[in-house]
């Protein structure tokens, strides 16, 4: 029964998720016998504007980097 | 103070979410005396390109089945 | 394939969870039409001195309730 | 490492989000000794439809509130 | 930055722990080219008393298999 | 009705956590205008064995560094 949540930065697409699931879900059969049925794996996309790392929206933070670089 | 959080595929609507809020509300007031006023429930919707169950997208399982019925 | 998560303060009883994993798996099928062996539910209990509420952590709101009705 | 994730109601600005990542990640750094760079904030905002207090929807309680000061 | 927080039932060792937060990093990493120093893997254990399935407490189902089988 | 969850690692104390209650309900009512009494802070603390980063457990990032330094 394990449920995967995955929080992440929106921009993945259809087929990059696809893989991550099949990725995990063999993952947990093959190391803990799970039963691929009851795995589930959930995407939680977020928006740049609602993460923040090292007290920076990430928004903020690429804005930054880029001055920094420019 | 219990919070209910539900991860589930988008397709409930309001009237349905007003009736799983009563349920599940009045199930911990009656089995554990919890106060309801302290009693969160958040809904969280998902696309079936970002669940995955049974190492596929929900999406390309409903696909699958399609194909296999048709 | 809802997944629910109840954050609450521990002191549930096996019984009670029993009965509120039946409640709540009753109403996601008859309300949204789930798949009962599709809905989990899982709780994860919480010490009070892990719970904030008001700007407190909940095992100081009790003492300071116990003092003002001492 | 720590990872905060914060579920509130839909409605809070870029700035807001700023000043509140800033200072969690400040409290988090200064009581707790962790490094910014492994402290991350994530907001999941959510519909009044969706979050449901006191056994009703916030929307609900919102015109109810309305009503009885109308 | 991705946080990929799995809950499961109680039972896997580290060595198991360890093996799937290898496979799971590898594959953000290779799949959305995420920086593994952001990649966090969080285990949340349940004991069979704290998660539903089906409608019954998983250690309810345990014994009611045995019983079928018995 | 905010709720915010802080996943973190075992080791914070009683008067730490009291501490991090006070300075995110401050921020959240300064910030939004939140209702305290509204307003949950909950720690999931986790073990070192459970936490991966950089695909390794924490646990085992702390003896590469010992080994390193040594």
């Amino acid at each position: 029964m394990p449920v995967v949540t995955i929080q992440l930065l929106k921009g993945a697409n259809r087929d990059q998720k696809a893989e991550i699931v099949r990725d995990i879900t063999e993952s947990l059969v093959r190391v803990l016998g799970k039963n691929p049925e009851n795995t589930h794996v959930v995407f939680h996309e977020v928006e740049p504007e609602s993460w923040g790392q090292g007290g920076l929206l990430v928004e903020a933070r690429r804005g930054r980097r880029t001055i920094e670089l420019g």
